[in-house]
């Protein structure tokens, strides 16, 4: 633990190491640190990483960017889990070449320091192996009959030096307190577009099903979508069933809501048959799949009173002192539709199991994405616990944390496993707002833990600010589909639904107590920009990866400008909003070329990727005007 | 190391509980976190602590302050080694009284509630004991026949509510995956005034001696000063010995440099005839301590080529090619009078042990503080075994790190060992840089590893703005004296000695190479000031304690103010100067009232302590006017 070399603020690392950092597969992952010691040497540095269970670690050795920073790259070549150490040791060969190049420059005799050079040669000679052995008795030979200005060259010479530095002794050899972690995640962890729809509103009269839901594919293909995420496909309970708008009572023929989930039909392994059979849902698993769509399964631990479980384990339930199981409560309010699960009584290994075997269950079936529901209701041990063992297992599956609470417990849920999580997205509508939130989401730490999937809407929440109309509509389409490399809406928003339940953020005649059927040519509908949007995304990779993020300011603060960009910068995309429905709005927006790594004076290309107009622009600032019911937003390609 | 409730952010805790954090005896130490969990349980912490070494601990409960923040403190009643942790549980007691509450406040029936809560009670009385079982027994009788409004009071007593939380079942119990250290030191290590001396020029003609510095203690005591600071005592090198200016070689009678250690007649636990004997040497630190002054030796692992160690242990130093003992060097510089000692040779345990036994050598001659001569080029590794083998031994010693390197290799020392540093603090003389700096050193986590010694000048650093005289050495001491508990003043800087050689910051005629006689009645001396800070230091609890430091804002940026509190502001020292050596300045001095805990519109009392001059202040802003000569600056008290 007490090492000569201080190798600090390595990052990622995630509360001091407790938790693995989120990485995606095929896709760099780079670390950096602070690394210095006492004296003038200079160090030498290797980040050393290796799949969770190998014994052989790869080391890659690590730039001295600046000062003490340190950083080097590796890329995970599969899902799973990492590990990952950093080791540092005094650079005997630079340190000494420094001197010597210092010394003679002052007009030194450095034939003395040329011998102990020499020494380090021949130790590293020595060591070294195959090629590189040929090579350095080829340049030792000749080391040692040239003149000063030979030696000084062949010891500056990079080949030479780096294959030295390779075999040296490793002295002062210090290795980082921790070792850490990393998961490393499918693409559609990192990066997916998402349509959430109730089966049952699939057909045009009485419950969808399954199928007429693959006979409907080809809309959501259309508008480039690549995953689809189904509502509870559970039977549904009875007791105390909620009717339309969440009505106490239901009325005859009210289907439920799917989140109160079993009857005595069966649960959580088990398909409501409104819906069609176990093998439908296979089929359209396997269809949406040959269209390049996943499917999402919503996993709400949450049990109806009809659920097999209350006959089978009523142990597993919260009980009154009458023995009685108690229903759903947060004072004042009552769910008497839902009987939650209580994941900490004292022998809660089988129920943890039995949930673990849900998941199982579903992944048998094709299921890789999870959307997990009120997973901030539900112990955090729990979810570290069931997410890791099925991660193990199955490293491609991944989770989606449904939690609003406060940020602490969003975050944790991340740190503790989940692959993803809803926001506050929807919440999140002025220009200030929206680029406080997005800096903390694409800063360090939060950066390397929490994936935030931005959804325009939920079937529970209907954002005050779509009573503006189609063009707020389009704004957070455009939004959430470049602020994140996961977006989502749920059905209607394409069609600008609208229509809310009072004062609430609930729309009116809610999708949950009550079957849809839609007319999805309604006018109006922004359909054809969604689908643009995905298209977009699809060729982006400034967009399909969380890594640049940058705001830039506007002469006009009705336009919000940010630019998204690859860690190499060689993809850059602007975005620009007017976020006045409106008025027309125009000013112009600094690019902040510097950062970009291009010339202040620059004369560049913008394509705007939404209707192919190309512009050129010059320097920092340029010129913009966007004009609602025309265009509302520019997404253009900086060359 | 998977549990229910999260415990995050824990401060102090240095590098993830790496190092130790720093606390003093007798002083209150605060430890907070956040602390949550799922749902909507409410959280009951404690903050556990025990000397390391023992096996029991103590816990006390954690207060929570606000959302997720958690707060409780100790106080270490001893120097040495403490470990803390956290651990929480759910307050399942607490969490049903709010339901409880929440339900009666909806009209809802508590009945069953009541009976649930009854429970916990009865689990409770049964764990008690003594008086608490007592005091339960009294309070469930009368429980079961009260009322339901007389149930809800006693439920909500405070007394009763704390001794049913004291034995509830500990639910959900999580621990903090860390135990954390701290090291208490004893007060000199956190605050203490210094002068710095060569023993050498404390005579009248020729060599002064430990019994002529004894003759003079009373010049010291009377500035109350209570550590002086020794430069090296041990025998000088006379080889490459250096003469006057720094000469590269001396003439017969020059002295010589100090920090070049050792000829035949000695090394390090030898004293150097000229200024006495060691037995002289006991009696300077047996007469220091009755006047309540401590004797602070200088430790500077260098050797002079003269020191016995070059002869004994030839294999301790590095070495050329040819096997010659190399001379330290920093290219293109050559210091032919200093071997560095290497602490990295292969065998280094007994170098390293040797170099223990010399600090032992001296504490068993009464020395508690070493100020280490540039540990910055020695091995971080080296300073972190030997503080901990000392302190571990003598909790009572403390280090002081003279490394004027950069920031992290000087915050790196602290956290290795030492109790306190030097400081940038004599390069940093404008407002705004002055205020960067404090804060920065005043704030997490700096502050919990980090503590500043503040010399206003060092036999190397004649600060360039000194030029300025007498007035600019009363600024520089109170900056000293009140922005840090720690501060010193090397010898001649109360007499405002600023005679530089060249543009350098050395001093003309350094004392590192000659002796000197100064008339300490000059005129134009600042000894009753530094009287006077020294003494308002030894009252004063807020600038003895390292707690708060607040800048305050003035209409006048030649005015600079901050202020000095304690942790329960009891007590608040407000300090202004006039940074201008010249000119009168004048303004309003912006007090936060509301962060001291004070009446946005209160009139207060605030008392000079400089002149005794009283002041009835109103409000936020009040008026300062400062006349150099005069007045350069107030440290008030504010009442």
């Amino acid at each position: 633990m007490n090492y000569p070399i201080a190798i600090e603020n390595v990052c990622p690392e995630i509360d001091c190491g407790r938790f693995p950092a989120k990485a995606e597969i095929n896709s760099k992952f780079y670390v950096n640190a602070e690394i210095f010691k006492s004296g003038h040497d200079i160090i030498y540095a290797v980040l050393k990483y290796r799949k969770k269970g190998k014994r052989k670690w790869n080391a890659i050795p690590m730039e001295n960017k600046s000062d003490d920073i340190f950083k080097a790259f590796f890329i995970p070549e599969s899902t799973g889990y990492y590990e990952y150490i950093i080791e540092a040791w005094k650079d005997s060969y630079g340190s000494m070449l420094n001197d010597i190049i210092a010394w003679h420059s002052a007009g030194e005799d450095i034939s003395e320091d040329l011998n102990s050079i020499h020494n380090i040669i021949k130790y590293a000679y020595s060591k070294s192996i195959n090629e590189d052995k040929k090579y350095l008795k080829e340049s030792i030979k000749k080391f040692t009959s040239m003149d000063i200005e030979g030696k000084l060259a062949l010891l500056n010479d990079i080949k030479f030096s780096s294959i030295i530095k390779k075999y040296q002794k490793k002295e002062e050899k210090s290795i980082y307190c921790k070792k850490l972690e990393l998961i490393s995640d499918p693409e559609y962890g990192i990066y997916a577009s998402w349509y959430e729809l109730f089966t049952r509103s699939q057909g045009n009269n009485g419950s969808g099903t399954f199928r007429d839901l693959i006979l409907g594919l080809d809309y959501i293909k259309n508008m480039n979508f690549n995953v689809i995420y189904l509502t509870p496909v559970h039977p549904v309970g009875t007791t105390a069933r909620r009717g339309k708008n969440g009505a106490k009572t239901a009325l005859p023929g009210d289907p439920g809501s799917p989140w109160a989930i079993g009857n005595e039909s069966g649960g959580y392994y088990s398909i409501n048959s409104d819906l069609g059979t176990i093998d439908d849902f296979d089929e359209l698993v396997k269809t949406a799949g040959l269209s390049g769509i996943k499917i999402a399964m919503d996993i709400a631990f949450q049990c109806s009173p009809d659920h097999p479980y209350v006959r089978e384990h009523p142990e597993w339930f919260y009980h009154r002192s009458d023995g009685t199981i108690r229903y759903a409560e947060n004072p004042p309010k009552k769910y008497y539709d839902i009987y939650p699960l209580n994941f900490e009584i004292k022998n809660k290994m089988p129920l943890w199991h039995e949930m673990k075997n849900i998941f199982i269950f579903w992944i048998s079936h094709g299921i890789k994405i999870f959307r997990v529901d009120n997973p901030h209701t539900k112990p955090l041990d729990f979810w570290e616990w069931i997410i890791k063992e099925i991660k193990t297992e199955y490293p491609d599956v991944v989770f989606l944390a449904e939690a609003f609470t406060k940020p602490n417990l969003m975050f944790e849920l991340s740190k503790r496993g989940f692959t993803m999580s809803y926001s506050y997205f929807t919440w999140r509508t002025g220009h200030d707002e929206l680029i406080e939130y997005f800096n903390e989401l694409n800063s360090p730490p939060v950066k390397n833990f929490f994936r935030p999937m931005l959804f325009t809407n939920t079937p529970d929440i209907l954002g005050k600010d779509l009573d503006l109309g189609r063009n707020e509509f389009i704004i957070r389409a455009v939004l959430a589909s470049t602020l994140s490399p996961l977006w989502g809406i749920y059905s209607g928003f394409e069609l600008c639904e609208n229509e809310r339940l009072g004062n609430t953020e609930e729309y009116l005649n809610s999708e949950k107590y009550e079957i849809k059927h839609r007319d999805f040519n309604k006018k109006g509908n922004i359909i054809d920009i969604i689908s643009r949007l995905n298209y977009i995304r699809s060729y982006s990779n400034a967009l399909k990866k969380a890594e640049g993020l940058l705001f830039c300011e506007t002469t006009n603060n009705k336009l919000l400008a940010y630019i998204r960009f690859n860690d190499d910068l060689s993809e850059k995309v602007l975005v620009v909003i007017n976020m006045d429905t409106e008025n027309i709005q125009s000013g112009h927006v600094r690019i902040p070329l510097k950062e970009l790594g291009m010339d202040e004076n620059s004369i560049f290309d913008v394509n705007d990727l939404l209707n192919n107009n190309k512009y050129k622009w010059t320097g920092m600032y340029n010129f913009v005007m966007l004009i609602p019911g025309r265009r509302q937003a520019h997404i253009m390609v900086i060359k």
